[in-house]
């Protein structure tokens, strides 16, 4: 017998997400079925909800930063059992035997994940729902191990903003002696910093708020610079080994560039549109430097990731929604009004609309 | 007593090359002076030429692929002697105690190398001129060593076009197994796909004219990509390890962003202008790629690729000119014209103009 979830949805880009109920299926054998406690709101949510990316299917459930109880297992369920504490992040499935499945990264699976909401199922071709629901069913496979040092609440936000900045810093090999920074101080790049401290690195946040620095360093930024000032910026050429971009928005990267050192990275983990204003070439050539991307990460990276965060005493800084304020919060989260990451409540799933 | 010599020089951006005379300093104890055979022609001769990248001071006398053999050495200088085949590439000295330079990467200087021409010689402040002319001065660190089984008038290209290619191919650590492919069939494009071939990766030419097909297979291409077929480009998406991109004009960048593996690499070694049409963030998040840049090569690198380039007996395709053709040179260079570098033979200099 399918369940009946209840869940916030968006019906159409333009209207506001409401109370909606939809079936989850009855668990395969690989299934494991998690009450949803807690949920992270992401930007791509924001973003899917409203249709900003193309291609979204409404209805739409969005959430993909999940933390959960075990409910139920499938037959052949081994390694999770009623109870447990777990984590479902941005993917719940993959064709898990291209290339990139093969090393761990299901994040660029070559047949296209199954995202956690607005994808198909690729067994029975039904449209995912996310974590803005009361419960969740997902392969094993995709299913995070969540330590009982993390407090659940703030350990949902490390599904996907911690998971998204914690594969560049590794992938690149941030470490000590790595001098590092991050731009953006919102839910990516609040983590971003305290990884990258975590990891060894001397750290820097860019951030045109002088009235950030304090926050900044508490979060474990050892500099601050404020990129719109020339002289600081000038200060700062060529210093950096890696920066870390979270900014979701279109902005100017050669000012970022020049500060890189010779071999130096510029990583983009936030923005999925054209890069304008452009790049100018010779930014890249003297220096040999390299912009890239990264993709939120691989399940075993993100089990690793939250292992270390449990041992680090590492978590996202959060605030407590109910479900009924998820409106709101998309526009505070517009204006950059949140520290660091809202958090819903999904015990409040039971409150009147 | 400077010695008084005969070369080709702009007096502005709008007046085509014509001879001229000038001195060159008497050799310090440092230096190499080398009797010029051969000299390469390279795009970026015209750009400085026509102050396309601003920045030139006129008279500018271009070149920067010189072959020539040495006539004089300083009294310092032990590793050459008289009569020696020597080459000089874009840079005649740099600072010698940068991080960069201490790694051998003296294109990256830190306080800027001091350039072949247009450049202030670093220690008495006199512009430099370069290999359009009988004779040049420069210190022996940042002279090559031509092996015999070379050449020397095809050789003359691996100084500029040849180092540009080989340094990424390396830094990037194609070999065996590396699928490579080539962007522009140009001086720098046929260089790249002969080091890539000899580097033993499987190579790609993405041209626009099928008529290049022949010659792409000659020069070592495997495949020949047409990419203005989209069908083409389709067939090739996620193939590549790594692109050496030699366009030195603005050009879309995505189509072949989107041939990369992932963790795959596209490198601009031709391009000094903006990003214009600007690259999708999403083509780098999707795969985690990356866009960078290279410039040149450093000293022991540059001799690396002369010692293999003996061994393997590869050098430039050239045509000869005499120097009193260099305007013509150009205007055909500008249509592609050329299979594939313009070498001057400088004992032209003693005719008519
Ligand atoms: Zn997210
Ligand atoms: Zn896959
Ligand atoms: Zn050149
Ligand atoms: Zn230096």
């Amino acid at each position: 017998m399918p369940q009946n979830i209840r869940g916030y949805a968006a019906q159409s880009a333009a209207t506001p997400l409401a109370p909606y109920s939809f079936e989850r299926r009855d668990p395969r054998p690989d299934d494991v079925v998690v009450d949803i406690l807690y949920c992270g709101v992401c930007h791509s949510d924001l973003h899917t909800a409203r249709n900003e990316w193309q291609g979204t299917r409404y209805p739409v459930v969005p959430g993909h930063e999940i933390i959960g109880r075990v409910s139920a297992v499938g037959a052949e369920v081994s390694r999770f059992k009623v109870g447990d504490m777990v984590g479902v992040g941005c993917m719940v499935d993959s064709c898990q035997h291209c290339a990139a499945c093969d090393q761990g990264l299901e994040q660029y699976c070559a047949e296209v994940p199954t995202f956690t909401y607005n994808s198909k199922d690729r067994q029975d071709g039904r449209m995912t729902y996310g974590g803005y629901s009361e419960r969740i069913v997902a392969s094993d496979k995709f299913v995070l191990r969540l330590s009982d040092k993390l407090d659940p609440k703030s350990a949902a936000p490390l599904l996907c903003a911690g998971i998204t900045t914690w594969s560049p810093l590794k992938h690149w090999k941030v470490g000590p002696g790595s001098k590092v920074a991050v731009v953006g101080l919102g839910g990516l790049g609040h983590m971003g910093l305290k990884f990258a401290k975590a990891l060894g690195a001397d750290v820097t946040l860019f951030t045109r708020s002088p009235s950030k620095e304090d926050e900044a360093r508490r979060l474990g930024a050892d500099h601050v610079v404020l990129s719109t000032d020339e002289a600081q910026m000038k200060a700062v050429a060529g210093r950096f080994d890696f920066i870390l971009d979270t900014v979701p928005q279109q902005h100017d990267l050669n000012p970022y560039l020049a500060t890189l050192k010779i071999d130096g990275v510029h990583v983009l983990v936030g923005l999925v549109e054209p890069i304008d204003p452009p790049v100018h070439a010779g930014n890249l050539i003297f220096g040999r430097r390299s912009l890239a991307g990264s993709l939120i990460g691989g399940i075993a990276e993100t089990q690793e990731m939250l292992d270390f965060c449990a041992e680090h005493g590492i978590s996202a800084d959060v605030e407590m929604i109910d479900i009924q304020d998820i409106n709101d919060a998309y526009e505070r989260m517009l204006k950059s009004d949140v520290r660091y990451r809202f958090v819903i409540d999904l015990a409040s799933i039971d409150k009147a609309a």
